[in-house]
């Protein structure tokens, strides 16, 4: 097909992929005449890859080519996962784009030491195989070291209840990867379930917090804590 | 105390506090002189909840005000900390604040019916006691709908086993307040389980991934879906 013809099939702007061809990110189409390239259904995939980490998953080009090389090698495709998965944007909101809030003193990933300990010793706990270079181990002792200043701190041992939720979710996520073959259908959709599915979690949690209120609410209570 | 000290003791500069008093968010002060007023502890206090609830929950001036009002009414507590629950900050990053991504025909929250009958189902499968005004169904139908546009399609019953462990995380949520019973201490830590804990449960989740996706790698994997 035409360069028209991908835009249409794929729904991005001819000015679009002209880009995507000088960047790198898509390959060159099947040269037919000077100025003329043929694409096939590869490019239109390839295309709703590239949309789908950088529109929706918020990666620069840099981090998509990456990703993108990790998937093109013929290795073993849990290396591209794992690329993928660190380079996808972290969960705080104004971890990539630097939203950048009210600014008081914020230490991006200061990965405090006394917290990187903490987080170490969860992973343990959990039997968690995670490694060091995980950008996520950081990232986690910073949400810690947060909610300390705020008067709120929490032990890798207060954490184990939720550690053990958050592997009964991945666990579904993981499942629902099941049977996706083609590399690059995996790589989407391990991307979407990473960073897409995180809000509706999100929203689950934040409509069984009302149901959860309701109930103890219901319950007669005299005293405090019991 | 003075506004120097009151400064001082809760970390807010001065025009700050200022700003607050004119806006009503914070009770002016026991007048001592013509331009002089004195403060006292639930200043501080109030001004911590303020600061929570903008800077941290990124709450504008005018769902802050409706908060404060809310737990300072001497009725059930409960009102107070639905009324903040529900002025909370969504999880998806460019909700409330419009950071707005690539903009392609984005459709925010447009809680279509297909989507919306889904939400409503699930809580009716949960059994669980949600307010029909909750915009937290409306933000979920969204989010499924913009998952199905990318291929990818959730149903209530998909969501359930994911639900039940939402609803564990919420019962741990509802678990830290307990034992506090100054209504402006619990609503500044439900504001902070509510809102910033959602990156640590993500995180969580992220670490619980590589570790099951590494565990599954490790497994004989032969033939799809086995």
């Amino acid at each position: 097909m035409k360069v028209s013809e991908l835009s249409r099939r794929s729904g991005v702007p001819v000015g679009s992929i002209k880009f995507y061809l000088r960047e790198g990110l898509l390959p060159a189409g099947r040269a037919t005449a000077a100025k003329l390239a043929e694409y096939g259904e590869e490019h239109v995939q390839r295309l709703r890859l590239i949309r789908s980490l950088t529109t929706l998953g918020g990666l620069s080009i840099a981090a998509t080519r990456e990703v993108l090389a990790a998937i093109d090698e013929p290795q073993q495709l849990n290396t591209a996962l794992k690329v993928m998965h660190y380079a996808l944007p972290g969960p705080s909101c104004d971890k990539k784009n630097g939203a950048g809030q009210d600014g008081e003193g914020k230490t991006e990933v200061t990965a405090a030491s006394e917290f990187s300990a903490e987080v170490d010793s969860l992973v343990d706990a959990m039997g968690w195989q995670v490694s060091d270079e995980s950008p996520y181990r950081g990232a986690l002792a910073a949400s810690l070291e947060e909610l300390q200043r705020l008067g709120v701190e929490y032990t890798a041992t207060d954490l184990i209840p939720y550690a053990r939720l958050t592997a009964d979710a991945a666990r579904l996520d993981l499942d629902q990867l099941d049977g996706i073959e083609e590399p690059m259908a995996l790589a989407e959709r391990a991307a979407i379930i990473t960073v897409l599915f995180e809000p509706v979690l999100a929203l689950l949690r934040r409509l069984s917090q009302e149901d959860e209120l309701r109930r103890r609410a219901a319950l007669p209570r005299e005293g405090a804590g019991t």
